[in-house]
């Protein structure tokens, strides 16, 4: 657990971090949000993030009141060094903040920014993954939440219908949900990627789910082999040679089992791991 | 702007009147809620009230934790007393509190339990209504959360549909929202009736809406009178005579214009108005 917090500008004691009843975060999930990872003291894929959070919020119609991408990353660097760490998971909201009135927006927002902080050792290439080895899955009953209803790609306070379906695990590490007319979306804080016939398959962003920035990153990296994007039915795993699931906290987990089928760790999988660790190396600790 | 507001136990200045940023009602949306009128003191349509919640949390998976009814509405009377209010629209939320880990809920919950209230005049029989005149009512392109991505009937802090389709309006004062299927549902705070060929109508909970305590209520007292629930397309308004909207603070509010249809308040509407503010009265002013 971190002793340090980031609400507002300010570093705050994780104890008194807290926002106010009245803020529309906090009544409303009115608010975006970034899971971001820290490498060696250095906010991985930091212009993703900055520019999907931006994108998140002009969305919800708040744009222009979140800070600068410059001033956020700044936040987000004091509070993991606050905490004396260099290797973190953080999660870096802005919220609509407290507004007159209720349900329906107001014109003016003062935003609420807050980063939590918590010490996550890197895995690295020599090092250890931070999860207990490769991921179970089950397909849920709860389905993804329509574009029609909420855009998809925003990452909000909003996260019910990913809770629902963690709820409804059997002991597996994570929910894979469909899409309301059937198709194969996303985990529910991960996305999911499979191997069939030595092509890297993984579902298309013409479907409700949120592209993550580890699945952004694991595309550019298989650049040299058979990639495609597409819509699949949930019995498209019977022919899946490999499977796993991409996203900050996670970076690539093998899945072992989804539902009734079994998969080893294969070539692919290890190949892009490897390529990934190297690429955070040569991102993040370049001294 | 309230004095005083009520956080887990505590009767509290508004201003100092927070919960932590780790809160899963706050990061997540993970929280259940009701919007209780109080009337001469006394919480309106308490029972439907608790009950509803407690279904909500109940779904939710922390039920278990939901502190007894008799304790929350305490609660809601203490704040509003605190206030020096009798006539007052309050707020009565109950998070699953924090927890350690990240999405998938812990067994043990500690529940965050939040009173919000701010004074609110009654219209009553013979004093004047909290809003200013008719409503004017848009259908919006967000459509509904399918209750098969969330169970139709929660109320939550997950509230970015309702803002998304408020964010639409021109100038409206309530967004009508349709089902992905093309039904009408609800409004983003309200329920919706409508008079056609003398038959008071609204929305089936076959579809994915929330059916309000107002509207139970109202189906209530029109319990001599020829009553419809049933799935209407976009079109239905064009035979209606009336149209009204319902919750907890409009109590029932005419709608004098909906799309590019407009409206009368008529005999039906001003009849059971005319009931509803008579039932408040005997259920809360009965000294």
């Amino acid at each position: 657990m971190s002793e340090f917090f980031h609400v507002d500008g300010e570093v705050v004691p994780a104890n008194e971090a807290t926002v106010s009843v009245r803020d529309r975060g906090f009544m409303y999930g009115d608010a975006g949000f970034e899971t971001v990872r820290v490498y060696g003291g250095e906010p991985f894929e930091w212009e993703q993030h900055a520019s999907r959070l931006a994108h998140t919020c002009e969305t919800l119609g708040f744009g222009d009141a979140v800070p600068p991408a410059d001033d956020l990353r700044e936040r987000v660097v004091e509070t993991v060094v606050a905490n004396n760490l260099t290797e973190a998971y953080t999660r870096l909201s802005v919220t609509r903040g407290v507004q007159p009135g209720k349900l329906t927006p107001a014109d003016e927002v003062e935003p609420t920014v807050v980063v939590v902080v918590s010490g996550l050792p890197r895995g690295g290439v020599d090092g250890e993954r931070v999860w207990d080895g490769p991921a179970t899955v089950q397909t849920v009953e709860t389905r993804r939440v329509p574009a029609m209803s909420i855009p998809a790609g925003l990452k909000t306070h909003n996260y019910l219908n990913g809770i629902l379906g963690r709820l409804e695990l059997d002991g597996s590490d994570e929910a894979l949900f469909l899409s309301v007319d059937d198709f194969v979306t996303e985990g529910a804080t991960s996305n999911l990627f499979f191997v069939r016939d030595g092509t890297l398959c993984t579902p298309s962003t013409e479907l409700p789910l949120l592209p993550g920035v580890t699945r952004d990153v694991v595309l550019t990296l298989a650049d040299d082999m058979p990639v495609e994007t597409g819509r699949y039915e949930s019995t498209v795993f019977e022919d899946a040679d490999e499977v796993f699931l991409t996203n900050s906290t996670w970076e690539l987990r093998p899945v072992e089992t989804l539902d009734e089928w079994s998969f080893d760790i294969g070539p692919v999988t290890r190949r892009l791991q490897r390529r990934f660790d190297e690429y955070v190396e040569a991102q993040c600790y370049r001294v």
